[in-house]
């Protein structure tokens, strides 16, 4: 009897590793799902970012309106809410560790505000398609560690040059690692608590 | 050889089944977990419903600015954002078919905005703990299948009487099923597609 259920259990030990390796053999997922699925970047073979096409499911960061680093602003006709998304791998990896592991992806999307609509008469919401979409990806394959990339459409973006003021500003005054957590509420006391996030840039 | 591979494929299956069943049987997670990792609402034993205490993982719909169906406002001294999130069950529902299913929850959480901090010199930002939760649940156990819950801690919190003017007014001006989804910019397009936003509400 007990030798009966001993080689049960060994088949059965044996008959789902079996399977567990068959279906990772005959699994017919695009290579760009199971990346995305762990939160990586995919990259064309020519270093281009593909478009994150599931950044809503994303983790929220924060959003704002018309936010600027310039006292005097044109007004070029409209305001703009941008919201941030990170992937969830790096969302938590950050709230374990007050740092952001390598593949971290950030998107900043920027949306239409609109004043009048529906019964809203005051205020600012959310209209319509982003009318920008921004990357900014951490891997050590690239200067400094980290790149920008913006689409203006789902095709794969090309890197921003590195000589582009953006990758400098982010150096200069973002609180960790080029990443603005000071504006991202849930982060800024994690950063602050592994003490992480630089200078006096809580905003008060 | 046929019949023991036949024999072997049955051994495996009823192993498989058996192992299945003796985990869901044995496993030792809390009944709050499970209840939160399916995305429904946990209530207390007097139907209070408990705090979502990772609502900020759960999907996106939009953040507004100060909005306001009153022509005239109180200035009472701040700027403030909604942001607006519910179960990642509930999204995935919805863009399938258009619906909230039953457990669907929704928050909007309040946060300060502020003007001037870090780099901003213009617009708006998010700064610090969020100010009020407030919950829409939809079940059927109330009266007309929804019910709002506010939460100024994260003690658990007493239904809103159905009185109260926010059931009128999201019934009366509410896109989809009570919900605002005029302002969801990625959901109304899906509404729109099943025919499930009421009206001329899409917001111009």
């Amino acid at each position: 009897m007990i030798h009966s259920s001993q080689r049960l259990l060994a088949v059965i030990v044996l008959g789902v590793l079996a399977m567990a390796g068959s279906l990772s053999l005959t699994a017919d997922i695009p290579e760009s799902e199971t990346r995305s699925a762990a939160g990586q970047p995919d990259y064309t073979p020519d270093e281009k970012l593909k478009f994150p096409a599931d950044y809503r499911e994303w983790v929220f960061l924060t959003s704002g309106l018309d936010m600027s680093y310039n006292t005097v602003v044109m007004d070029m006709g409209g305001s703009t809410f941008d919201n941030v998304f990170v992937t969830p791998e790096a969302y938590a990896a950050f709230k374990k560790t007050g740092q952001w592991p390598q593949g971290t992806q950030l998107v900043k999307e920027a949306r239409a505000a609109s004043q009048k609509g529906s019964i809203n008469r005051h205020g600012h919401f959310q209209r319509g398609e982003p009318v920008e979409v921004e990357v900014h990806v951490k891997d050590a394959r690239f200067p400094g560690g980290w790149a920008f990339f913006i689409f203006a459409s789902h095709e794969p973006a090309t890197r921003v040059p590195e000589a582009a003021a953006c990758y400098d500003c982010h150096r200069r005054n973002a609180a960790v690692d080029t990443t603005f957590v000071q504006f991202y509420p849930t982060l800024l006391p994690v950063a602050n608590a592994f003490g992480e996030a630089r200078g006096a840039l809580d905003p008060k």
